[in-house]
């Protein structure tokens, strides 16, 4: 990989502003909040055009001036590749094109992976060598791939009811994990006290000021993919909210360089009924969002009681004029199913999740069928239970063919 | 997707030669062999620069004009993204590059995409409207996708040892799937024996003569990956065998039209010691490849035991001056363990293969440590089960945070 220049001037609170030294080790402003990477957008439009970043390879690296890693020897990866849009031709209502960013093929199968391979990047770049991280499942494989990859040593907890599949991809590459007796925050203060006894870096969600600026590469491939334009609407399953803040921060800074106009997408974040504290949170008008009791839904990756970085999500979906909205878990399934019966294209529930909240707001006039709707499967498919299947035959014995249409 | 002109010419017989006509629906040749699809090279050479395909998107579809899909209506697509080159820096073991190219980013998470959507589209194309296939599972569950995709309609027939998660996945995506008590074999003969009944088209590996020019991409992606270069030696995991036998076509191809020079990587198949009949076809100089009784092995992808296309497998691997090598079960786990824990990239049993291969190879001395190498990774490693887990953490409790680090 080429060296590029880059343009990082400084960290800043997501919430009040004040500045942080880049360069050095950095968690959370003092006020507890998210930091925001801040570049020098001046010299990085003078420095790159279109025309160049299209002769680069297809993947997350090709926006290096937007990204904070100095050297090209601190990059770690497991090669992060554009994923495609997906156009659901059969299912679109109308003029406008209903497209599905597929994120699940990205390593360890999520988006988890864009936000992860650049804190890893980082965490080596500032010469971390241990982390850990609570995780729901996903976010932990990507940490595990990464870390081991870069040579840095992971601890990951995991409440007692994450996917087998997780847990076990988690340890097979290579980081220490275990279960937790208990849910996402109890992982969270085992990952927080354990600081000073184990000199390890807290990965957790919007704590380190790096994963956000992974997540943000969503924004610049999709303008990228559109040929530097946006759709009219996004809808992003909506747990940690790290990705749609990303990407409305990739388009405000593609605003700033002059990459696009005036024009930018309605931000939508989707959650789910049984745990929807940003849709609540939206719909009072409040600015920060409130612990949401007893959460529970099937898209377990979208099932976030306090998100840190709720007042940033929320500025996001009301700055591009777009809004909060939940579904519950039979139209999530519903949706999953509808869209791989229709579309060969098998969804994650929180992927799925998109789809109804898509087809909701259509038939409530919130969005219209003449609109480019853009929706965010965040994982594969594959790593979530599948219904059962029950038909068998019997090779020893004539095959009733006719019979077989119509089972 | 734009209009490209197409040089199909004609379809011949892998064995004999003989001439078949294109545009028009073809199973197997007069002998009951696989045919393959002629080009006018010497057009197609004309028509296309290496500087025009470059400013295409970095997918399948790249290649229109080495493909035989005639209209771009017909192209039925999920999403077929470059796949990854992942370089092995740590177990690299010399000056040789040591590449994964990672299949597993495909749709469907597997190779099969490659062949499944060439297959369909030219089903499309050619007025197929109903079409079945014998599958040990990520066959199945990508022609499901693609069927479904392009209103066509599908009958899945598995062996019942194949894994779940193939079984759910093919229904869920519209096919119409059953479990059958047999073996893959049995399962063909029912798809071959309702034909009269069902007027289903037979989609078996080879039995039609598109999805090796799909497969066939791979050769074309890696050459193109690779500045229109390609490396030493190419491990190969090795059932039916058509990606070898497509990537083989591809570099003749591109050495026709003079986008290769003389030198073309040697083609190594890898088995699995438990299903080994073209490594003992290969090491007793035979053309054709005896049925493999008792077949066996963790790599049910690679458990062929015999294969229609063992002769053009076998034909490949001599021109290139390659060779055909076995690995057993504990090295093939072996071989996904290192990987995975050492790079962080997680293998399916297949292409964990490759690598056991190619360690075996290097102490072999029948490949140097100078060389570069690139291994195929074939399906997303999250398809197959991976080892159990037992940490477990109590959160009620003082956590003994020393301990964690020595568990």
């Amino acid at each position: 990989m080429n060296e590029q220049p880059t343009f990082v001037t400084h960290l800043e609170c997501g919430l009040h502003g004040d500045r942080y030294e880049a360069d050095t080790i950095q968690g959370l402003s003092r006020a507890g909040k998210p930091l925001l990477v801040r570049y020098d957008l001046e010299a990085l439009g003078r420095s790159v055009t279109r025309e160049a970043l299209a002769s680069r390879p297809a993947d997350l690296w090709r926006y290096r001036e937007f990204l904070p890693v100095r050297r090209s020897e601190n990059v770690v990866s497991l090669g992060e590749v554009h994923t495609p849009l997906i156009r659901l031709a059969k299912l679109q209502p109308g003029k406008g094109e209903l497209l599905v960013k597929d994120e699940g093929r990205l390593p360890t199968g999520s988006f988890k992976a864009r936000g992860l391979c650049m804190a890893v990047s980082m965490a080596r770049e500032l010469g971390i060598t241990r982390v850990a991280m609570p995780t729901n499942g996903n976010a932990g494989a990507a940490l595990a791939a990464y870390a081991t990859r870069a040579g840095i040593e992971s601890y990951v907890f995991c409440p007692d009811d994450t996917p087998e599949i997780n847990v076990r991809e988690i340890a097979a590459q290579g980081a220490k994990v275990w279960r937790v007796n208990g849910l996402i925050h109890d992982c969270g203060r085992i990952v927080g006290e354990g600081k000073q006894a184990m000199g390890w870096f807290d990965f957790s969600t919007l704590k380190e000021p790096y994963r956000i600026e992974g997540k943000k590469t969503m924004g610049l491939e999709l303008a990228d993919q559109l040929g530097w334009n946006v759709p009219d609407v996004i809808f992003y399953p909506t747990g940690g909210g790290t990705g749609l803040i990303g990407m409305w921060k990739a388009f405000q800074e593609l605003q700033a360089i002059g990459w696009l106009g005036d024009k930018l997408p309605r931000m939508v974040a989707v959650q789910a009924a049984g745990c929807a504290p940003i849709v609540k949170a939206f719909e009072e008008g409040a600015e920060h969002a409130e612990l949401w009791q007893d959460a529970h839904t099937v898209a377990s990756g979208i099932r976030v009681p306090v998100a840190i970085g709720d007042f940033l999500i929320l500025r996001a979906v009301r700055e591009s004029h777009g809004f909060a909205t939940a579904v519950d878990d039979d139209a999530i399934l519903q949706a999953r199913d509808e869209v791989a019966r229709q579309e060969g294209l098998l969804l994650c529930p929180e992927g799925a999740a998109t789809y109804a909240a898509y087809r909701q707001e259509l038939a409530a006039g919130r969005v219209s069928p003449e609109e480019t709707a853009v929706l965010f499967n965040c994982a594969t498919g594959l790593k979530y239970p599948l219904p059962e299947v029950h038909r068998t035959l019997d090779c020893r014995r004539p095959i009733d063919y006719e019979a077989l249409a119509h089972e």
